[in-house]
This record gives C-alpha cells, structure tokens and sequence, in this order.
C-alpha cells in the first residue's frame, strides 16, 4: 500500500493533531500525490457538525491547514528529486491560511482535498486546495507555508 | 456568573464542534464582550500539539472561527440595541477565514482572544482578531461573517 506524506515524518513531527500518526485524538490525515496534485480523503464523525448536517467549518480549515504544510514538504522534495524522507529533512509550518466558504459542507460523505503547488521558491510554498463533497466545490483554501525555522525543529 | 454569547443559541445551534455547550467532544469556546473588545480563552488540552511544545495551527483557526461567528450575532443585537437571543435570532456563517501565525504559539498557558468588529453593514460583519499567550499576539485572524441563509435556519 503506498505511504501517504505524513508516514515519512519523523517520530517527533507524528504527535500533531492534524496529521500525526501518534496522537489518538487528532484527525490523522493522510496525503499523497495524484499526478501533480495532492490529495486526502477524510471521513469526518458525526460530532465535526456546526449545525444539524453541516460539517463545522474550523474541521474544514485544518484539515486545508495540515494537507497543506504535507503537501509543501513533499514538492519540495519532488523540486529536488528526492525520496520524501530523505535527508536533510524539509518540514513546513503555516504562515498563513485563507479558507473561502462556498456552500454549505454537508456531514457525512467523504470529505475530498485537491491541492496545486501554485508557487515553490527559496524556504516559500504555495498551495491552493479545493474541498469538493459530492462532486462539489464547497470550500476553497490557500496556503503559504515556510520551511520550519532551524531553531524550531524539534530532535 | 455572565452568560456568554453562546449560552443565547437557542437548542439547534448548540451541537456546535467549535461552541456548542452540547457537544461533548468540541471546544466549547465561551465569548464575551469587554468594552467594545470580545473576548475568550482557550485552555487547550495536551493533544492540541502541532509538534511538541507549540499549539496546533488548525486549533487556532477553529477558535477564531467561531469566537468571530459569535462577534458577528452579538455585535448584530449590540447595534440593533437588542438583547441577545431575543427575537428575531440572529445567527451568522464564515463566508471566509484569515490566519496569519506570527510566532510559534507555546502550549501550556491559556490562549487569549481579542476581537474588535471592524465592519458591520447589511447581512455582513468583518472581525479582526488577536490571538494573545502571555502577553505575545501569536497569531491575528480576520473572519468575514454572513447572516445565515434563512433556507439553513435550523430548526
């Protein structure tokens, strides 16, 4: 089975509530490459509500949030021809997010990450995702996100 | 004791993963006016982590989401010179959401959010917010927030 993005991380970088392996709470997205795309599927519980039938929009934007720091990390590996994994290491943190809410998100299909690279120079990646339920775009987001400062890498 | 914003939602509205009293599972954000400021803190759990030592991005976003959400219906009351949760109801969806981390949020302190209504016209409220650990503003969000649609007006 191919290993999503998230199952190269390093044992320190698995404990995120967004996308670690490690933490029971947290939501463990899994990314991968679908040609020049990245892509996640989440299947949200019936508690990711903000009211009767719709998917709470903070769940939107952090699921947008971590696929999109995933998503950086790996094009920049893919920018060097380089196993995801390999070292030295690239991890991304999020220096801003826009999520723009288009329709309302209904709760329970699977929830479906689309991601383009829109921009990767020097320590900056660009990525924009739509969020598509049923075939139906209803969130779009936009990432900048900047290779993790050396002093914040944790061992 | 104060009520907060939240503790106006009528039944329907308090399932909310963000602020909902009623959802075991969620966050259960509690805003309050201070002067012309709202106002919340977030004591997040030790599982709120992006890496060890700092909050999660997406826990940031989602409090700011829904601390603005909340804004927006008590500002609309504020302006009307109306009570909150007196009829008609006013209740307000995320058209879009902002966040730019500024510093690495330490996990551990409370989490302080500070919120200033910078636009009220029609069905829309713009919230621009601070959010403030030990005295640092880590991150400021801008959250542009619409009057619910009265055909997704839950029952």
């Amino acid at each position: 089975m191919e290993k999503a993005f998230q199952d190269y991380y390093p044992e320190s970088y698995s404990h995120c509530y967004g996308c670690g392996a490690n933490n029971e709470h947290g939501l463990q997205i899994k990314s991968y490459w679908e040609d020049d795309n990245s892509v996640a599927v989440f299947h949200p519980k019936e508690y990711h509500l903000a009211f009767p039938g719709y998917v709470y929009g903070g769940l939107i934007a952090s699921l947008i949030d971590c696929h999109s720091t995933g998503t950086a990390a790996a094009a920049a590996y893919r920018q060097e021809n380089r196993e995801l994994g390999s070292s030295p290491e690239f991890r991304f943190v999020t220096a801003s997010l826009h999520v723009d809410y288009l329709l309302p998100t209904p709760l329970g299909p699977p929830l479906h990450l689309r991601s383009k690279v829109t921009e990767i120079k020097g320590r900056k990646v660009v990525i924009e995702t739509d969020l598509i339920v049923e075939d139906k775009v209803t969130a779009k987001g936009k990432v900048v996100a900047i290779q993790i400062p050396e002093n914040l890498v944790p061992d």
